[in-house]
């Protein structure tokens, strides 16, 4: 994880080097509001990557911010192994990400395909989302 | 209460505008962590302060950070009735905030004095505070 | 809507005054952080209640916290109509929330029901809320 | 301002439904981090519109989130005036909103600007934008 | 420490699987408020527990929240050494846990206590929390 | 890096531990809002500093704060070269810190001079700040 507090940074420069970071392979990038010396409200930047590509996210955070530095450190991981599975719902079909872990299995809708439908069909997000679920649990009892 | 998003100004700025609208009179000046669109961390400024002081406080925003608009909006207040005391602790004398409303009584030890004899008797802020309370404590079941 | 920004109360003493004020009769009461002057991270409270409480809510207030005034000021609100239906789910029967406005309705199960079954059954929450949902879906076109 | 506090809702829905408030026409849709009952991280969604778009966006409120009912409330403004310049910098041409009040006069670089001519030139966005202010500083001066 | 960063789970769910951990042996839990990428504000847990614990307690949040992934690591920690006492207050008796490092003390008085003499006297909650603090100052002075 | 989670400190006593920290060298002190069990909002403190203050910094943590315990643990940093320029503004003289790493260069004014001539000027510390930069980006093209 590489992490800079940022005090001397607008919000939407702090959008768009999220946008660079994920562009250039970040698993995954977050900000925390943070409160720094001077009354000055700030926002941490935290970036998760393959350990490879730490020299290359840290030079984004070096050119596209105001940081002069940036701190970073290994985690390790504890990772489900996942794959897909598609059903069909009354709103066409949606994919859903399959996780396990030992005895443990949970089904995730895919975001995309359940926007795409929602929009389509016209009916809210969360709609799609349960027929994607629903659909999926229906699916097992049934093996 | 006066209100304004900002996603375009640095913490450093809003730090130094903080410190303008208090000494331009505001009663109190806040910040809250907010999300705006297109991944933008993002900070609402609060404002309070008297109705007459609308104008000035307004333009102090409107000059020291970028945002081209306020809202605004009067609140109703209940304010307690305040006087001030002072009570002898072993580390020095120390005013004591004493509100009332109705049957409501109670006592703060102020800041300043706290941080001034903390220092000088090189002891914890807290040891200063709880000794002002104690001693306020004291006085009131001695009367 | 009742607002006191708190900057000199411990976070156990704010779990205690939000019990306190739902035990009142509060309709609702939230923390946001906030930053006030001094560096200083604080916490402002907020309450929404019955216009006919807001005297005892505020004493509540200024009786349990280190506030020496409150400020407050009425919203207007669109509420959807609501009523209570049960589904039978495999690990035993579920309320759901049905609100209705104009065309629109939607179900949300019973936090407290889901929570009961799924210590029960020994399965995560989720599976019994979606199981509910599920359910009242399927109950939904069954009509 | 349209508010609703959101304990049952997932992020991803929250972002779905930002998206669509702004599609809707709303001028501002902003999340405050909030604390309610129960231990629940939840999320505060504002909305700022059009009083005329109020039913409609509320609406949306209604049917894309978990919530059975929003606030809402009329907030005065003070809005600067604004028209829009451009001036030529190194990387391309640049839109400045330029904002006026009273005497304050300030200027804004447009983000959608600024990001173009940023991965065209392959140049960080701060420089560009700082090009673009220099530029209209420069333009100022010659006047 | 163990950490998710959570964007599919509604915070009523954060609430119920911040038991399940305390209840499983967790030494501390808590939530950051975190904005993640395509406008989604989320939720952070921490969970601190015994190195042995961390199968168990990774497998509870597996099962309980949507994340396909946890990441953890270790921290070295400086603790102070711990006793409680009890002191008289006019509320009747209070637990103070006190702690020790080289020359600091300090004590704490036990929230639950407090709690409960402050329902059974019916008087404001820090009224007990100091004076249980001014009863172990006194103590402290008398020996 | 070390750290703290409050929630029985008020944010009168985290203002005062802050300043603390920073006199005692410490190079970075911030504070970040979390949520703990109980309903309890509360602070976490993070203390950037030299491995070899740890032991000191750890004191004033322990001396000034409510925590019976810190964690801590280190990270790796890549930190640019800094040096500093001075430039000629209509306003008077800035130095701007400089900071270097491969390729990449980037400079930033230093708040205390924009500040003091900004009030000296009687213009928004924002004009100032652009001014050093312009200047600055101005002597780069002139050599
Ligand atoms: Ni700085
Ligand atoms: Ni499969
Ligand atoms: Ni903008
Ligand atoms: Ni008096
Ligand atoms: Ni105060
Ligand atoms: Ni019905
Ligand atoms: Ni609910
Ligand atoms: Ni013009
Ligand atoms: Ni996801
Ligand atoms: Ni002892
Ligand atoms: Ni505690
Ligand atoms: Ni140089």
């Amino acid at each position: 994880m590489i992490e800079a507090n940022l005090d001397d940074q607008t919000g939407e420069g702090l959008g768009y080097v999220m946008a660079q970071l994920l562009d250039a392979g970040a698993f995954d990038v977050y900000f925390t509001p943070i409160q720094m010396k001077k009354n000055r409200p700030a926002t941490k930047l935290s970036v998760l990557g393959d350990p490879q590509a730490r020299e290359s996210l840290t030079k984004i955070i070096l050119v596209e911010t105001s940081t002069v530095g940036v701190r970073y450190q290994t985690w390790q991981r504890t990772i489900m192994r996942r794959h897909f599975i598609e059903v069909q719902t009354t709103f066409g079909a949606v994919q859903l990400k399959v996780a396990t872990y030992d005895d443990i299995e949970k089904k995730t809708p895919e975001y995309a395909d359940c926007v795409r439908l929602a929009k389509q069909s016209q009916v809210p997000f969360m709609t799609v989302y349960q027929a994607a679920l629903a659909a999926a649990d229906q699916a097992d009892k049934e093996c």
